[in-house]
């Protein structure tokens, strides 16, 4: 790998042969529901897009990566200057953006990271290290903090893979994209179990930092847990912890390091567990009467026998959209009216249920998750529709393309909590998300769904649509996002399940973990960073991050 | 609670009502092997005990927390000043404390504590949190660090328990005993799963601070795997993290105040994951053909279908002993006698294994691990064998004081490991402590277990009894205790799987974290509890800690 990865649309998500239209049925259908959509078609092509000019960088901080390391050109600027957030796509599609490194650098190994970390920490150089770009929350904005020059590390060239059989652990390089990872652990007949919607483009190192959950985290376990040892490369030096299985010596710095967003160093590699790659995965669909009774299902499986790979459950909204919009979140319409009509139950909700393992586990697992079903009062809806479903896994986001082509805002938001306050979560966020779209004049719809489930709670993942207000579309995302930020704080519940911090959550932070959690963090940053040049604006508040209405 | 707790042995372990006694098969066997032992009594009544004078405090420490809350009698001042490791029982039997607390101070809910601290940190006196002070590590060493003042924060009277049986979580205070909030729990149906060695006397606070690890542990998890949200009241304030089930919101807090050892700030409470106490116990014993074919049957389990509530294995010369010494870890040699004669193994390695849960979970867990233990050529010994096991479980402490008495050292000390590695290391470790002890004329006898298992690898537990050196017990035990933990060290494996840091393994904290480790740790603390006051001389290095030479 000679130069950084540019397969991914640099305007949108994935692979640029990926288009996914609706149908006009469809389109009826999401008319009927936020109004009538004006398209809103890409500005501008790549070639006149508008950056700032790059500040040139220090002979120091160039010649730390090998020759041919050091990338300026429009085109690779513009791929590291954003996530895939709404506001992100917003802004790649208006043809400019207020700000862009001003290199990428493509380190060859960990030696060269040091040296990059160590040339700009003595050079006053702001980095952001970049693994697959794929952050939602504004992870890898290129806010330069009190620095004038800022790179963009990207880490795709750290691709070790070390496999331990015996232990079912795999030491992996933090460049990895998850199929890549995925198809080198295959080769032992191991897999990770780690799919996030983001999965095709995002990196291991990136899982690690972000505290990534992947679409089967029910039964593989979060990414967090799935990290047996890890390594920080910080300016002030590596921090590298154990990797036995469990210790109790102390204060868990592996914990500390996973989820750190890049504020304190560089992840060159992660060691976790895998496990054989499955026999059998049988995936499927299950119509439960509301998504209480869903949740309740989920919940005695959470805290009895335990959960299936996958177990989600979508609120009234979302299956109703589900069904009427053929394709989004890749559920085929047709397939469950179907179903649907012949038990007469048009308003359930959906319960998308999925088994691996060896043959025997998953019949186990399935029994046991069958009689929770059926005492909840679900109905069975076939493996059609599971299948459907595993297979448009990773389509939210190409759709996500589709929809803001077509006009419409579109985003998504997470949290969790207990059981005890899960429904007055949903509650809160749905209202507020809703409220403030109305407000500003274009009345949305909101769909959300159960999607990770722990015996003492569960997550909740919010997706929102509705006309977008043309030219103040950041303005209208920010009005939304602080209405239902404002809401899960009040709940008492997370500001993030698994989205992470980034720019957009940072204002909510001393409200997550309070003031002496934020001087903590901020102590272990000055520790490993003392002149400040991971990451700026990322995790922690911070009055040098530039606003969004840029 | 109007005063400290004087339940226990001042001078051992446990209920003072307790003494057991070997038998003359026992003794005979014990003298075989570690050479004839020197009685060795008690040497004082507590009446004599010999301490330094205590220091006067300040008013405003002693005005911190209700009259009558502070304690400062001869008998109040010894039970607070030691833990109980082999050095303490050892410095208790002789009649005289080099160190011990100026004075007991008894808070009476959290707002004392955190007056206690501040008037702690503004008059510049050491403060040692105190649980069960059931340490193993010297994790309540009276050391001042730099200050001439020392207390001791004797935790009983924090005794909440609030439990929320929907989300299957319960805030309890850290002040409960093992048994108390195992009680409080049973009256909601409940239970926390939690049954470490010290289970009868350690309390919630110090699981948390210590991550502690159980006997059920690889059933219902780890101490740090069941706290769900944790506070701590530190110099510098409080620190309290979201009881949301996951976050993704940067580093875990959580886990970074667990396993905090009383060096940031005072943990007054935790919320931890409950379960549905078990309707069936089921304890068995096994008998592998050798310790690697038991492990092996511990391997595919973990990585398997999944582990029993409890599962150990000894290794041979562990077996041995517990069929020889009627009574030492509860394990009734005639018993084994009789099964493994009938099978011609007197050579195996015993399996105890337990099920816990309902009926059907308990059917279901123990046929797949039936499955596991015949695929691995293991024998079943039966019912009673499991039985007696757990009959005795809590046992062990007791034992020893007996062994103490007869004149032996007596000490236990644990590790982890990945599976690939986990067999070298109880080759070097049981090498490295033979070695020291024959190297020293004491030549003693190593025991070793396997007691917690994870998918990736697993705990090992080692015992050893060799003839005390009168009047250098402590230097015996060190020069012992630093050959192995260089034996650890050198394997790679963490200096501690669940007794904790403590001032024992300080010295290995380097090794374990890294410089870079002790440093984040140290700016941690230092924002924390910026005088230094909290728990002197534990988890982390320092210049300040008085040796065990004393």
């Amino acid at each position: 790998m000679s130069a950084p990865r540019r397969d991914l649309k640099w305007w949108g998500w994935g692979d640029p042969a990926i288009e996914p239209e609706l149908d006009a049925e469809a389109v009826a259908m999401l008319s009927e529901r936020v109004g009538e959509l004006t398209a809103s078609p890409r500005a501008c092509e790549l070639e006149g897009f508008e950056l700032p000019d790059p500040q040139a960088l220090p002979a120091a901080v160039t010649d730390a990566v090998e020759p041919g390391g050091v990338f300026t050109s429009t085109e690779d600027r513009v791929r590291h200057a954003t996530g895939r957030g709404y506001p992100d796509l917003t802004r790649l599609r208006s043809g400019r953006l207020p700000a862009a490194p001003d290199a990428v650098l493509l380190p060859a190994d960990a030696g060269e990271v040091r040296r990059v970390l160590a040339a700009c920490a003595a050079e006053g150089v702001a980095v952001v290290p970049f693994g697959g770009g794929t952050s939602v929350v504004g992870g890898i904005e290129p806010l330069r903090g009190s620095h004038e020059r800022l790179i963009s590390l990207d880490l795709a060239r750290l691709q070790d893979v070390e496999v331990d059989r015996r232990s079912l652990t795999a030491r992996l390089g933090a460049g990895l994209r998850g199929p890549e990872a995925e198809s080198a652990l295959s080769s032992h007949g191991m897999t990770l179990g780690h799919f996030p919607q983001s999965f095709e483009y995002a990196t291991i190192g990136g899982f690690a930092a972000t505290r990534s959950a992947g679409q089967a985290s029910s039964g593989y376990g979060r990414f967090d847990e799935l990290v047996d040892a890890v390594r920080v490369i910080a300016p002030a030096g590596d921090l590298r912890t154990i990797d036995t299985p469990h210790t109790a010596a102390g204060p868990s710095l592996r914990e500390l390091v996973v989820g750190s967003e890049g504020v304190f160093g560089v992840i060159p590699e992660v060691t976790v567990r895998v496990r054989p790659a499955p026999e059998v995965r049988r995936y499927e669909g299950w119509i439960a009467e509301s998504f209480e009774a869903g949740a309740e299902i989920v919940r005695a499986l959470a805290q009895g026998p335990g959960l299936p790979a996958v177990i989600r459950v979508s609120d009234e909204e979302e299956t109703q959209v589900s069904l009427g919009l053929s394709g989004l979140r890749g559920i085929a319409g047709k397939l469950f009216g179907g179903y649907l009509g012949l038990r007469r139950r048009r308003k359930g909700c959906l319960i998308v249920v999925g088994f691996e393992g060896d043959e025997e586990s998953v019949a186990r697992g399935r029994a046991l998750a069958v009689r929770e079903l059926r005492r909840g009062g679900a109905a069975y809806l076939g493996r059609k529709a599971g299948r459907s479903w595993e297979r448009a896994r990773f389509e939210g986001p190409y759709l996500r393309d589709t929809l803001m082509g077509m006009g419409a805002l579109v985003e998504t938001l997470e949290t969790s909590h207990t059981w005890s306050r899960l429904g007055g979560v949903k509650e809160a966020v749905g209202s507020a998300i809703r409220e403030s779209l109305a407000a500003q004049g274009t009345p949305g719809i909101v769909l959300c769904h159960l999607s990770h489930a722990y015996a003492d709670g569960a997550s909740l993942y919010f997706t929102f649509i509705a006309a977008a207000r043309h030219g103040e579309e950041i303005a209208q995302w920010d009005a939304v996002k602080r209405s239902a930020s404002e809401a899960i704080v009040a709940s008492g519940a997370t500001i993030t399940h698994h989205h992470a911090v980034g720019r957009d959550h940072a204002p909510y932070m001393e409200a997550e973990v309070g003031q002496a959690g934020l001087d903590v963090l901020q102590a272990v940053k000055e520790r490993l960073d003392p002149t400040a040049i991971m990451n700026p604006g990322k995790l922690l508040p911070s009055r040098n991050a530039a606003t969004l209405r840029n």
